[in-house]
Order: C-alpha cells, then structure tokens, then sequence
C-alpha cells in the first residue's frame, strides 16, 4: 500500500495531487512553503470535491516526511532538489521528482548522483526523476521505438510547442516578447534559459541505444515573430520574439548520433506553425514517428509521475532512470 | 553470457540467426526440420559472411536443447510451440516465440498459459511472446503511451500494411486474388483467417490499462480492388481482393473500450492508400500518433525479438507479456 508525502503544491503539484486522490492513493503530507497554502486543507486548495484530506504543512514542520512515497515538485535542477530527496531516504521514502536534471542527473552533478544512488540503496528505495521533457518524449519514447530496430544509427526528434497557456515566469526564463538584443543579452547574462534538460534526454536516450555520449552542443536562438500574438499573459509585436528555438546536438566517438530540436513559442498557429513532437530513427528499418498535437506537457508531466510510482516501487532499489523501469501505462 | 539454439530458420528465424550472429551472441544449436537445411552450416544458408557457425539440425537430434536461451520462430499458434516451450523449460532455457498466440496465450490457451507459467517458475526462467504485431504496434506501445494519460477512456488503433512483399502462403491466408465469393467461402471453410492475434492484443493493451475484457468482436471483410494490382507473386484482376480489412473490437463492462482495425492487402498505393500505424488515445489528456510508413513486420519482428531477449533474461519467472518487460530498445 502506497502513501505519498508531495512536496510542492504548485501547478504540477496539484496536479499530481488531484490525481492521486482520484485513484485513492492516500496522501499522508503535502510541504509547501507558500505561507498563502500552509495550514489550508488540500481539498479546499484543489477544489475536486474530494474532501479536505490533509493540511498543507511547512517542509519542516512533519520531518521525517511520513508514508513511503516521496514525490518533490519544487524545482528544475539537481541542487535544489538534492536535500529533499536526502530526507525523503533518510526516511525510508521511494523518491520520485519532476526535477528536469534529475531524469538523468549523472549528466549535471556525477558526485551529488552517486550520493542518492548509494543513499537509496543503502535504504533498498528507490529514486526517480520523471516527466514528459525531459522523461519521456524525447528519450524514453526514443528508446521503446527503437525496440523495432535492429541496428540505429542516429536519432532526430523535434518536439514543437505552444507556450500561450504559460504565465509570465515561463515566458521571460524563454525570453518571449523582448528584442532580439534583449534575447542576446538575456542569453548572456543567464535569464533566458530555453529548455531545461536536453543533456538529461540526450544522455537518457543513449542509454538506452548502447551508446557513450563524449559531447553535447546546444543552440538557443531567437524566433522572431512576423506578426503580433497575443495571449492572456503577454503581447508579442512584429519584430519581437516570440519565443526559444533551443537545440542540441550529442556526439559519440565523434558522430552526431542524437540530434534534438525544440522551438517553444506562443501562438506558433499565426504563423502556420503546427505542434506536435516527432522522432525519426535512421536504422534497421528507420522509422518515423508524429504526435500531433505535441503529448502536453503539463498534464502529461502529472500522469506520466504517478504512473511510473506504480513500477518505480517495484524496481531495483537505487538511483534509477525511466531506461529502467517496467514498460509504464496509466492503470486507472 | 546468453547462449540461444534457435528453433526454426524459415524468413523470421533466419533474421533472428542474422542478427544475433551480427551481435556477437553465440548460437549454440539451429533446428529446423527442413531436408533441404539439416546438415548445412548456418553461415552458408544466411551468407551473412561471418563464418559457418553451427551447422542445422533435426530438432529431435540433439535433446535437450543448449545453451541458456531458446528462440522458437515455428509456428503463430500456442498448441504448436508448446511442447517446444516445454522443451526448452526442461532445460532450464528462458524461451521466446514469435508464435502470434503467445503474445498473450491466456487468450487463447488458459490452460496450456497455466502449465507453461508453472514449469518456468519451477525452472526459474521465463517465456515471452513477442513480436510487431501482435507484441508491440496494437499493443505494447499504446499502453506505453498511455503512461502519458491520467485516465484512458477508450483506444483506436489501426495498422494499415502491404502484403505485397509475401508469397503465396500469406497471400492465401490474407484471401488476396479471388472473388467476393470465395473469399466469403474462405472464410467460412477456414482457409481466409485474416490477421492472428487481435485477441492477443486487446488483452495485452487492456492488461496495461487495468481493463477486463468481457467479449470481443472480430470482422473480416475483403478489400475489393478498382485496379489491376501485380506483385512478384500474384495479379489481383479489378473485381477480385486485394486483401483483407480485419476488425476487433474489445469491450469492458459493455462498453467497447479498444477497437483495432488492420487492413492487409497487396499495392495499396495504386489506389491511394497510404501505409502506416496510427493510435488515438481518448482520455486526459487525449493523444494521435501515427508512424508512416508501418514499422514493417518481418525486420521488425526479429529485432524486437532480439531486443525483449535483453530484458526477459532479468524478468521475474513465469510466462510474461511485454507488459512486464523493462522498457526493450536497441542496444547494439
């Protein structure tokens, strides 16, 4: 029997919760240090006319953080995430978090990886970094396809998005709506990020290919907008950019084996532009796959987290990936 | 240290032989009952230039069968490869067939499925059915999919493929080049049997999604060429059949819940059909993927045979489905 502390009641987090009181998975604590959510029930936050249920806590008022289940959604980057998965160890807990590094966090922080992996095995738990991208569309998707091949040479994936529903503190880490000096300068000085997890993908897919990434190559550059777009959030002029065309290249033994490339921008229809995330497999036989619209990211990112909860408890205890689990589905 | 004999080497099991001997894992013995092959080397039947490797044999020669891994590649129905399981678990192999029934053989065989589950967990080794279809296109990958979904209401799915490239065998059991007549008789008399293995797949996707299934449906109608078709093999005159549309339908709790439709038939590209594999998802959130052209069935299905290898050896005892593999993929 399942029982889940989440930390981080969030966008995604919220999500995740609504889903696991759905499927009557019981929530034991929700940590949020959002002083506006602690001491409110996560019923009357959520409003799914599923009861109140537990009372958002600060993180650390609860430690050990109770139940067996750890799921953090609280931020993109292995250090930020690293002491909450230690607790949720300490504690016993499988971990598993949205985290875009930690889908595969030997490419960012080797030392801080080994850490958790030794942490979890030592505790016979284990740890999971999961989501839609980086976690499943441009890696683990990758991976399952080329089951059907016999022999792959290189992979090519796009994921092509629409950033209209997203709020402001997206759409300024994608630098949308500036000049393209501004771009240039946010690139620079590290306020305009693209996407988050490319080395993650890169290294998770290759993984599963057999392959040894030596050198990974990215590119962020701006798309700039022919016409004005307008979304509830934001106004983008001609002239101005619409958005991140963020690509990366990975390297083995010198080829570029693993080439990935994805625009994000808002209302990429005003341009004719179509959404949709895509994979060819040059190979035995070469394969070629669409999406379309793209698998959405957000709730695609909450159901793909709870769905791999149900095989990462039964996977070798460690650090793991999603390369390793049992083929995961939603089991409803 | 994998050790596979290879039991059967017609088109599939020679692929099989091709792609293991390219990758290095030794074949320990290759049955087939063939005249024409025993006594052969296998090096010279597949020309594969990697030298002449064991030399074929009657299957009763060289009881029991050795090494650690058996591959039976002879037949598409489970009371056929049974007793052939049931040789390689007495010797202790791990099994893998591309017999289409066994994809999911409870479907078909409770009993005989009872019988094999229980002599591989005596042995401590484990049997799996495997291949494009039934294995993974109608299957296996819509309940990867799904893992992108946090509720699944219902699934369609459609494989849409060219017979063109197959003899006579497959031609006449797809009902290809005859009349709306005998097609009809065809299937009356047993002769026309469309596509193997829909049941198989409706249990495998509905095992992943957490469904029963109660009933299924299944149509096999013929496809009536407008055209005159001509393969190496057989000309299809305007007014005769081009191939077979073959349609399932599963239902849980009375309510269809998967419908699977597989249209085979030789150059569809005369009339403008295009070939490929599609899968509607409908639920939260909904999603469409389509691969075109198909993942060709024959290629296909030795790598992912091949592939499933690597991670059956590491699955739990018992008679498997790909639904309890670790996400399969190629790693060369």
């Amino acid at each position: 029997m399942k029982q889940v502390t989440l930390w981080g009641l969030g966008s995604m987090g919220s999500g995740i919760a609504k889903l696991l009181r759905r499927r009557g998975i019981p929530i034991a604590a929700v940590w949020d240090r959002d002083q506006e959510k602690v001491g409110t029930s996560v019923g009357q936050l959520l409003g799914d006319g599923l009861g109140n249920g537990v009372f958002v806590s600060q993180p650390d008022e609860n430690y050990p953080p109770p139940g067996n289940v750890l799921i953090i959604a609280t931020g993109s980057f292995v250090p930020e995430v690293y002491p909450q998965i230690m607790e949720g160890l300490y504690a016993g807990q499988h971990v598993l978090t949205i985290a875009e590094e930690m889908a595969y966090p030997w490419a960012s922080h080797q030392k801080l990886a080994e850490n958790i992996d030794g942490a979890a095995q030592a505790k016979g738990v284990s740890v999971l970094g999961t989501g839609i991208n980086p976690g499943f569309v441009l890696d683990a998707l990758i991976g399952f396809l080329s089951a059907c091949c016999s022999r792959v040479e290189s992979v090519y994936a796009s994921r092509v998005n629409d950033l209209s529903p997203f709020g402001p503190t997206v759409l300024k880490s994608q630098g949308v709506a500036v000049t393209p000096q501004e771009f240039a300068d946010g690139l620079e000085d590290g306020t305009i990020v693209g996407h988050i997890g490319f080395p993650e993908s890169i290294h998770l897919a290759a993984s599963m290919l057999g392959w040894t990434i030596d050198r990974i190559e990215q590119e962020r550059e701006p798309i700039i907008s022919n016409t004005k777009r307008e979304t509830p959030f934001i106004t983008v002029e001609p002239g101005q950019t619409a958005g991140c065309r963020h690509r990366a290249w990975g390297y083995s033994g010198g080829r570029c084996v693993i080439q990935l490339d994805h625009p994000q921008q808002v209302c990429p229809d005003v341009e004719g532009v179509s959404t949709g995330d895509h994979i060819t497999i040059t190979g035995e036989p070469s394969l070629s796959m669409d999406i379309q619209p793209e698998i959405p990211g957000g709730t695609g990112t909450v159901a793909v987290t709870v769905n791999a909860m149900e095989k990462l408890v039964h996977a070798a205890p460690g650090l793991r990936t999603m390369a390793d689990l049992v083929i995961p589905s939603c089991r409803q």
